[in-house]
């Protein structure tokens, strides 16, 4: 199995979209800058979804030309309006939105998951036009349970991610969109997927609602998945249940990683450092169990 | 594989004697109260060590006798003075503390390893001898690294691990107190005392400093272990880290297990509410993560 690890960081997207407060573009960059320094490779800036459902993301226009060089940047695409804006500025990297459950992309985007699908299609093929060597990331959220629905099962995920790979996609990030899972849910899903389904292919995104996203990472590695996405300090809450944390940490994620023997390049005092601030902005205190240690550590720690 | 599992619930213990504040008696025993009403069957409620050391637990002689009917309760006994002070209020279960790391149990108990075990012998002998159905049961702390010498050995582990059992402790609670290892290692660690110690002597004392308790019980958990220490909303901090998280919280434990299909007789909602009344006292904001999300979700889920 392969040691090489990538850490997709979400935060300034999949984190501030889901934050009350409205960070200016400025610090935004400086944020994104932070940790391009802290190691981060590939980073997810922002959506170019309509300002009037995200205003938090209103500035994406504006942001990726003002970002500095060096890393991957992504951004998420929900359709071929936000297309057309991010093709203006041209990016090379797009992420496309659906789910697992009905329900859910119905209640979330507004259409079946079928009609998403559609529309995706056309997404592709229209970006592929302009950007032949362009990537373009799926997401398959509510991949364990829908909040709306319940409990999802494997085929349902695993058609949605047949389609999309069907259509070009070139990575497929499985959700935990509400964080309830465990490590034995994730190693089931996970089989299931593989059976049919390249492990290159797979990236998971998992909340830490309820405290297990470490080790469903754990569960995921154990089977050979190399992709994981998180959020610096865990930025973005959960949508579902205020105050209750959501996405999983990418401090917590980078010491788990680092400790189990995979080198992932990232400085974790830097990360801690770059993420603090932007809590500060939003009022907030840190979740991450990492990034919190690190900060009390370097005072107290008997030598 | 036995699918019955373990909590041996700190938090009254391990839990307060780390914190600050001094809880008052009353609180205590309406705190273990509500502890044994959310479902724990096994409490270590105090620690009959010296009130000069650890003023926060110096009501152990009058907390005893107070406490309710009902669950399984240990006290601490850190040396003959301290069981001579159990003994008076009848207590039928003891723990007795050691370490993995010859430096930390110098400055924690300023004695060698093996003067440690020779104490504890004495201690195990007299106890037996009040108490011949007693059950005893030692904690080998620092079991994977030493906050003073850094990484600990296995066979050292197993070394003070072989000497408790040859004394007649009935069961291990082998510590991370540092809250450092990660999944791969306790693994490791489990494969080695495994060689030679029955499945059923052993448990496991995580802390969360960087998030990776859960993960590591779930380890444990996939090699057989069945009996987990924790603390109530993870009280307790960690002593090297202040601000950081200590022991595991009991919350984040029970969520795991009764979503891996482990049934642990615990509800926990009642259980959230027992700690956070605690929590309270202290001042300090919950950081259990599902301890979080119980209060949350319960106002704003969809349904």
């Amino acid at each position: 199995m392969s040691s090489s690890i990538r850490i997709l960081e979400v935060g300034p997207r999949d984190g501030l979209q889901n934050e009350r407060i409205t960070i200016p573009t400025d610090a935004k960059i400086r944020f994104i800058n932070n940790l391009a320094q802290a190691g981060l490779e590939e980073i997810e800036v922002t959506s170019f979804v309509s300002p009037k459902w995200v205003p938090q993301l209103s500035d994406a226009a504006y942001l990726v030309p003002s970002l500095p060089k060096g890393p991957k940047y992504s951004v998420l695409v929900p359709n071929l309006k936000g297309l057309e804006r991010a093709i203006e500025v041209n990016v090379s990297r797009i992420a496309i939105f659906t789910a697992a459950s009905e329900a859910f992309t119905q209640k979330n985007i507004n259409m079946t998951i079928a009609q998403s699908l559609d529309v995706f299609e056309q997404i592709v093929l229209a970006f592929r036009k302009e950007q032949p060597d362009g990537w373009v990331r799926g997401y398959v959220s509510t991949a364990f349970e829908c909040p709306y629905s319940g409990k999802v099962d494997h085929e349902s995920v695993h058609n949605v991610v047949d389609r999309l790979l069907a259509m070009g996609v070139d990575e497929i990030s499985i959700g935990d969109t509400t964080g309830v899972a465990s490590p034995t849910e994730v190693r089931h899903l996970t089989r299931h997927l593989l059976q049919t389904i390249p492990i290159t292919k797979l990236a998971y995104h998992f909340h830490d609602t309820h405290g297990t996203a470490i080790a469903n990472t754990m569960s995921a590695l154990d089977l050979g998945i190399r992709a994981f996405d998180s959020s610096a300090a865990g930025l973005g809450g959960c949508p579902y249940a205020p105050g209750a944390a959501g996405n999983l940490a990418t401090e917590d994620l980078v010491y788990l990683l680092e400790r189990e023997g995979l080198s992932t390049g990232i400085n974790l005092d830097s990360l801690s450092k770059a993420s603090i601030e932007v809590l500060a902005i939003l009022g907030r205190h840190p979740v991450s169990k990492s990034q919190i240690a690190q900060f009390s550590a370097s005072e107290t720690s008997p030598k």
